[in-house]
């Protein structure tokens, strides 16, 4: 549970919909000044008052009859976000998944710097990619302390996923991302966001499908 | 729109959950029978009755008293979902992210056959990645109706996004899978499903950052 400004717990929806205020933010930038909730409501497709009922869960940003002030927003949606700050994070599974995200250079720009990478294929251990050095899945215990690892990207198979997993909150880590298929087994209070791209892409197939003309 | 058996229009969010009801099943299908509408609910951390609702929508599955036969109704969503059939689909966008795709070969298992890769760097045209080919984005247009093409997924960079898209809905693509950090601008009833990696990373370390122990 995470409170906002006035003390009423923030909707994890609302939570995962803050980057995406970000990255308006970080393109209108460029372009104007101020920018009213009624505008970015139209831009974002959504309605004026759930950009302000969004907002306001993490601060005071607006002013009456002037809109939001551009950059000031950007910059502090970006220290409330952490882009400012350095986050360290490792991905355990060194697959094509796993691969594509070590050569992924995103994250960087975001704030996230990559410490580690984790399989358990012999002939892996030791090899570099991207210059990030792969390690033993067995390692990650001491690592993760070690190294002040805050955040696991999961890229292993799913029949080895739950066991990963476990392992990675044992180790200490503190927030799952998890492109493995499946819900993983830990206590429902344990952050995990999930990028399910099988899911995702079934659910647009039926929209094709079924779609009206 | 699209409506359900009794009319009703089917809610996005039920569409989106559909895939995970047949991850469930999928799994459940080794382990049981039948299963009730309250012991799925709590295995996927909703209620009886959502799950109920959210099944309603795509035909009359369960029976009062006796809940719901757990391979015949992973028959009837694998139906709905379209995986019994073949879906033709593209990769557009042959750098890390693309080509990591086009060896996830979880494409294959939920009846999605890749038909080609397009780029536009000389150097990559006519080369085979995992047996498929790569052509230039300029004969996506002619590929498209040929190879009956109901999908793209587009993996590239942010500053070309919006272009390729329009040139996608051009050549007859009926839905979009996008990897590229932003919202595409087509027109708001054209399908697409974002797969927004840093998007959710961020949501993740939100939470991960704020949370009270």
């Amino acid at each position: 549970m995470i409170k906002g400004k006035d003390g009423s717990v923030i909707p994890k929806v609302v939570i995962e919909r803050l980057p995406r205020y970000y990255r308006y933010f970080d393109w209108l930038e460029d372009q104007m000044e101020k920018i009213s909730s009624k505008k970015l409501g139209e831009l974002m497709g959504s309605s004026a008052s759930q950009v302000r009922l969004d907002l306001s869960y993490f601060g005071d940003f607006g002013q009456q009859g002037y809109g939001y002030n551009v950059s000031k927003l950007k910059k502090e949606l970006a220290r409330i976000l952490g882009i400012d700050r350095e986050t360290h994070f490792i991905i355990v599974g060194a697959g094509n998944v796993g691969k594509a995200l070590v050569r992924y250079n995103a994250f960087k720009d975001a704030g996230f710097k990559l410490m580690g990478v984790f399989d358990v294929k012999p002939s892996l251990i030791g090899q570099r990619i991207n210059g990030v050095e792969i390690y033993h899945i067995d390692e990650v215990k001491d690592f993760v302390p070690r190294e002040n690892i805050e955040i696991a990207v999961l890229a292993v198979p799913k029949e080895a996923a739950n066991d990963v997993a476990k392992l990675l909150v044992k180790s200490g880590v503190k927030g799952i991302l998890n492109f493995a298929p499946l819900d993983l087994d830990l206590p429902s209070d344990f952050p995990v966001e999930n990028i399910h791209i099988i899911d995702k892409l079934l659910a647009l197939s039926f929209i094709v499908k079924h779609k009206e003309d």
